[in-house]
């Protein structure tokens, strides 16, 4: 939570923290100190124990109030950098604006600089700034933000459900198209079009569309064989047809820059037994899972349940390889139960046997288990919870429907 | 263009870059080396005259295959990255892999890293390296990679011309939709809905989707007072009402990473006498910069002839500030004439100014003027076009209509 990075600041004994960058396009750091997006970029200074400052074009400054995070908004020109720009260009013009902030804000402590940049233009400003006096310094992984970002506060959570909600809207327009498919000449037809994964795919991009999300990752949508390797995204020119395993996997972003993770498997028609029984140890490891996890349990005992319900199964996992009794595997159970979820589609905490930290209160996380069968198909089936103390909220509110008639 | 890369590292006494991150998404200079997305990411290491090498995840291989631009792809497993986060830990991993590659290359000379990354890690990264013995050295603008990215090779001038056709089919699509309007009950409307800025935002977005594109950085749709302000994206409750002004900027990004910008200023129905004035002002003045620029021309001089046009038509213009004949305008042609576009939105060359080299060959730019009069409206007319010996290719094949009847 915000509130918690004047305490790691202190725990590292960090006397400031600047976060800059040209865009909070893909930025989680820039997006989450700022408050929400701004085109132009900005720099965020905060000195630990005092309100930060945050200093954007004029253009951006009415997006930057907007968003209520930072009360201290001031402009570049204010800071005289057009300035500094046309006197030592715009490579110079960087640390000495950096470094004009830091001498009025009286920082003279260890600063660490944060924002997604370059970093052959990042190597030369923390080289200057050094010259400088700065004392610039590195972090190890999790980083103040990060560790900050791991836990959400209640706006962020609301957030996230409207995401998610959004999301849900989308997957239940994809799941009735399919199940109102029409047989035409021999093949599954979606209005006019052979129902291909490419025809999915526009017709997920204009519900994307139509509900205020985009999806810059892309969305699986894997049919038979490739729906057997969890990061094809799908053969665009793959029919749809009755009987086949599907791996829907939708990952959309907001403008306020959250996420949303959601898997589905769908089969339109019947499922073979084969299916069937490969589709309920994947359901029961995720309802398992979600009944168990809360604050104060582990990702690695979650990890460890999914593990416990699909080796029961019959199905192989990942922890041959944890238990060294395998150096690799690539049938069953493969990858990891979970990540967080919030300015990335990927960050703390991941659900891993890795994982022996406590979940806390707040933490919005996927719970994604899935078994593969090489060249044959696969079944994933995904959530976006939150964690409380008493348990899991799930984000994710539809149905989990295999057999789509 | 990518050629130059090498000439670039020589000049710059540079015997490696290594361009790295966890992913391509918003990355321009990653995914300028891997010659397309990966979603994972990637290390890219090349040692000057030599082939480059690029390391990835298994999952990812197949695409970076695909995009051909590099001949030598190896994994993270292939160079033992899971073992060294498993001793190590993530933080420390990295440094150890890069290292681990750079003596295999038995690079001992400058290195220059890039990729956008957070800076926090980065120090930490960069601070590490050195004590390993790598002589990580930072960089002033133009970076190498930036230098080679002004200008395109044929292969990223026929994708931007790709992504051109597109926008012009949305744009076609937009103003048609808009000449098509009808009244009901008093108001304009778009189907059955009111022609908002919101409806017409809605539209635009599934046309983008419809022809595979994203806008990350979202789409101006300014109607009347509010297209005054180039940076106003549009107000969504602002009615579209015959006789105001509209400024439509869209500047939308494919899958490959390219990107387009075009704009185009509208009235629906007939203009007042003041509007036609202001709009043809902006046309004389960007057909003036279109007939004029080539390569050799200078970016400078095409600002220069932008603003004869624009001044001798009875505005103000940012030239007053250059010539220190005011230290502030906020009416006329308040910005400069247009960037590069590629990777990015917004790159080298710049036009403007401040544009005093020559440009060249292959490059790509907006050309767009703009004259705003606050809280009256604005006109701004953009083409994307790609610099060539004899002139300008235009690479935005659509109509300049500003009564839409």
């Amino acid at each position: 939570m915000f509130e918690q990075i004047d305490q790691e600041m202190r725990k590292r004994h960090v006397q400031a923290i600047i976060v800059f960058g040209e865009t909070t396009l893909a930025d989680p750091n820039l997006t989450y100190v700022a408050g929400g997006t701004l085109a132009r970029g900005g720099v965020y200074v905060k000195r630990v124990g005092q309100k930060p400052i945050l200093v954007t074009s004029n253009l951006d400054i009415g997006t930057a109030r907007k968003s209520g995070r930072v009360e201290r908004i001031e402009t570049f020109t204010q800071w005289g950098l057009e300035k500094l720009t046309a006197r030592f260009g715009r490579t110079e013009a960087l640390p000495r604006l950096l470094d004009e902030i830091l001498r009025k804000k009286r920082i003279k402590g260890r600063v660490v600089l944060c924002g997604r940049n370059d970093l052959a233009s990042g190597t030369y400003l923390i080289d200057r700034l050094r010259r400088l006096g700065v004392r610039v310094s590195g972090e190890s992984s999790p980083t103040i933000l990060e560790a900050a970002r791991e836990t959400k506060d209640r706006k962020e959570i609301e957030e996230i459900r409207s995401v998610g909600k959004k999301t849900v809207r989308v997957v239940t327009a994809i799941s009735d198209t399919l199940k109102s498919m029409k047989r035409k000449r021999g093949h599954l037809a979606i209005g006019k079009r052979r129902a291909t994964v490419g025809a999915v795919k526009a017709l997920i991009l204009s519900n994307l569309a139509a509900e205020g999300l985009t999806a810059p990752e892309g969305t699986i949508f894997a049919v038979g064989p490739s729906s057997a390797d969890p990061h094809n995204s799908g053969i665009r020119t793959d029919e749809i047809k009755e009987g086949k395993l599907i791996v829907f996997d939708i990952f959309p972003q907001a403008e306020s820059g959250y996420w949303f993770d959601l898997t589905r498997t769908f089969i339109v028609g019947r499922a073979s037994l084969k299916d069937r029984r490969l589709y309920e140890a994947v359901h029961e490891a995720q309802t398992e899972c979600l009944d168990f996890m809360r604050a104060g349990t582990t990702g690695e005992a979650a990890m460890s349940k999914a593990c416990d319900v699909i080796e029961r199964r019959g199905y192989r996992t990942i922890r041959d390889i944890y238990q060294r009794k395998a150096t690799n595997i690539s049938s069953g159970f493969i990858h990891s139960l979970g990540h967080g979820v919030g300015l990335t589609i990927g960050e703390r905490p991941y659900l891993s046997f890795l994982s022996k930290e406590p979940l806390k209160s707040g933490q919005i996380v996927t719970v994604e288990p899935g078994i593969y069968l090489p060249r044959y198909g696969g079944a994933r089936i995904e959530d976006t919870v939150l964690i409380t103390s008493k348990g899991i909220d799930n984000l994710t509110s539809v149905d989990k429907e295999f057999e789509l008639t």
